[in-house]
């Protein structure tokens, strides 16, 4: 068993790592290597050309590493990279690596929460503008009515360490009367951003019990498990010495590490790497 | 009269629109372009190295837009690029150029507005932890005390325009107990981000009225009249029809306008450029 065929994970930053808990802890027996994209982070505001471009430099960095399998754990890098990276570059250059995001997983699935048929999706203001999740969702639950809300002061109440403490609780509970204004049935909230998930407990309190609010991390982690079941030819690639490895492009190492541990849940040391194909 | 020679004020994003604001209203008769590097904002979190290898090809691309002089009109560039570029790059490569920052014109005139002799310093994290304005302040009034507080949810709540809204109270609060916290005697404030003054109503109604809120625009502007009297050999360069241009790198300039306006507050139109030297 050679540690030289891991499976990628990556995100513009480091939200992705909430997503790469999830992975791990369902499929905890394989290499994983975690590349966040922090020099270049946020995407939010960038054409789709450059995330595009940021997107498909790391993960060509990330098959060089050997990964046969990379996931983006991003939701942006999902919405304005993947299909590019699927249909067009895959097929010329990679046509044996295999590219997933965290969209289409929670789209197959996200119908299977609701009664009502009305759900929300609380984002960044990027995803909820690109209307990613209701035009993905109507493929598979075609009934279902999808109402958006962006919640653009989230990511930095996280990302300052105030997520936990009393002034979030008047960003919470703004953003979630604006999108419960828009339909008092809904009973589902997909957390359709990676950070969010640290703010669960408190959007939970803000909330009648009855409404489910649902996490990607679970959602793309059990697609995983599923999808390695159903393409044993790209399960068998990869090695499992249960070793993880991470990797930055923000050249301030330490400041990732100390970030990073909130969303991994536990004490990480990353290295730097310079992934840009035009620009060495 | 070309208008080939403008001053140049240059900010990582827009926030040094303030700054710019205040310059035009004090020296309105010059030309002027603006170039803010939002394609790589923000810079807070990026090494010395970084910084200054960002801020010098913007500088340079604004020595080639034919600037005689210009303005880091952004506290991480002033505080991480500035002394190199002053001491090292420009000796070497643009001998009769010259570039001024704003912490050194700040930290010239800052003692004068306080009776007590400690004021407080409120600044993005990495303002605060650089040491910038306690190390300059002292070598123009070492016998100031300095307090200084970092208020990392500012610049988010300005920028998703939550500025002027209630929940933003308890993050001015917070911020201002904890700065006040340190010495009740400070008499005088210094907004040291280029993006506070957005706040500064917010500010001065949660602090007692003896207490002076100072911005950096009318100081660094009062500071550039005062240079070009005492240099002549720079202001009789530069053109002076009137002029305005604004430049930004991030692609999605529709984006800069709208937040830009705020800053600049009146309406503007942007031009993309690509000031990377060795990633064309």
């Amino acid at each position: 068993m050679s540690s030289g065929n891991p499976i990628g994970v990556f995100d513009s930053g480091i939200g992705g790592l909430t997503v790469f808990r999830s992975i791990m802890e369902q499929l905890p027996g394989y290499d994983y290597i975690y590349l966040g994209d922090n020099g270049r982070a946020p995407y939010g505001n960038r054409s789709f050309s450059t995330i595009h471009q940021y997107t498909w430099e790391c993960v060509q960095w990330m098959f060089e590493q050997g990964c046969p399998l990379v996931i983006l754990a991003c939701n942006t890098a999902s919405a304005k990279a993947l299909r590019t990276i699927q249909q067009q570059d895959l097929p010329v250059q990679n046509a044996n690596k295999r590219v997933l995001g965290v969209i289409r997983p929670t789209a197959e699935v996200i119908g299977n929460y609701t009664q009502s048929n009305k759900i929300g999706v609380l984002g960044t203001t990027g995803t909820v503008q690109s209307d990613s999740y209701p035009i993905e969702i109507a493929h598979f639950f075609p009934e279902l009515k999808v109402y958006q809300q962006a919640c653009p002061l989230w990511v930095p109440l996280i990302e300052s360490g105030e997520y936990n403490k009393p002034g979030a609780d008047y960003y919470v509970q703004l953003y979630l009367d604006e999108l419960m204004s828009q339909s008092p049935d809904i009973d589902t909230i997909l957390l359709a951003c990676t950070h969010y998930p640290l703010l669960i407990e408190k959007i939970k309190a803000h909330l009648p019990r009855h409404i489910k609010v649902v996490a990607q991390g679970d959602i793309v982690a059990a697609s995983l498990v599923d999808y390695l079941q159903r393409h044993p030819e790209i399960e068998q690639r990869l090695s499992n010495t249960g070793s993880r490895s991470f990797y930055t492009t923000m050249d301030d190492t330490a400041n990732f590490d100390a970030h990073a541990s909130l969303f991994f849940k536990s004490a990480l040391t990353s290295t730097y790497v310079d992934v840009r194909k035009t620009c060495k």
